[in-house]
């Protein structure tokens, strides 16, 4: 059964990449909106597990709506949000059985309900999995110290193919350098390198 | 990491051990109250599976507590659910890294909230996975046609090394035949006899 899994070449997708590896042809999937180069990282990550890589282009207008969000909030959560259910839509769309993400138990952000899940499945026709909703932030942890080679920094240091490399590239284009401290904290970031 | 999964023989706990089976040292557990010989059905497909197998015992008044509370609800949930929780503590005690079921996320009981997992991994200090949480029903039953070999029936007549079996047993001995069904609706069960 052919699988698109949304990848950031972050820890948590990857190893949602290696628990449906057994069940599933998965494809890992970078989504982008064409605003920087990242998805090189998402790519680089796919090639160093192993994984077969594509890409999906994302609404542009989409990321000029979540940033405007996330200005106005003055934190991150409901552009996020926003971003990933719409690439969820659009990664559905592809000719598959199934599709999927990285999201935790323990996620904040974002989130699918169970919802939301349904109604991607009965409009598309596909499964969804979010095959680490039953994994804790510790289970998380020990799994990928198990089974991945990562590298933690700040996440200015440490580039990723997922929404934020772009969003925060909008928002200085839009609103300059400042702009970007008004919504998105100081955090550490986990980029891929290989299996562990 | 050594993991005790919560094993009934059907086709969701047994999936749920497929899927962990690539991270974790998975021994197959079947709670039981000691009221019938069920266990032995979770013990066979255990075997057919390959894995390691063992069972605890539960306390045969939380038994009698759900079985007086399904009569007065007139349905099974809210005793299946007590039961369930219990097993949960009584599997959290082993010497485990982490512990395990095979919840689903369309699973209306039993569930496991995010806070009720957490507790259980706050006071037992383990890991709580339920692996098919992100999972759908559409999905499961594709992936249980894909590796599982099935047996499907009435459960009248298929036995499985879940709660029912028990509870009806001591619905019959405290309250006769007639008032299983008052109970628990005709529905059909599956047991698995091995791999596809």
């Amino acid at each position: 059964m052919e699988l698109a899994l949304l990848y950031s070449g972050g820890k948590d997708s990857s190893l949602a990449a290696l628990i449906l590896d057994s069940f599933y042809d998965v494809t890992l999937v970078t989504a982008h909106f064409g605003l920087t180069e990242d998805f090189e990282h998402g790519k680089a990550a796919a090639d160093a597990l192993g994984f077969p890589f594509d890409m999906v282009e994302l609404d542009r207008d989409v990321a000029e709506e979540a940033v405007e969000r996330m200005l106005e909030d003055g934190y991150p959560r409901n552009g996020i949000q926003r971003v990933h259910e719409h690439a969820l839509e659009v990664v559905a769309e592809r000719d598959v059985e199934a599709i999927a993400d990285g999201s935790r138990r323990d996620d904040r952000v974002p989130t699918v309900s169970r919802a939301t899940a349904q109604s991607l499945e009965d409009r598309h026709e596909i499964d969804y999995l979010a095959p680490l909703s039953g994994f804790g932030r510790h289970a998380v942890d020990r799994l990928v110290e198990q089974e991945l080679d990562v590298e933690t920094g700040p996440s200015e240091e440490i580039s990723r193919a997922d929404y934020e490399g772009e969003l925060r590239e909008l928002i200085r284009s839009n609103h300059g350098e400042e702009a970007i401290k008004t919504v998105f904290p100081d955090h550490d970031q986990t980029i891929v390198r290989g299996r562990a």
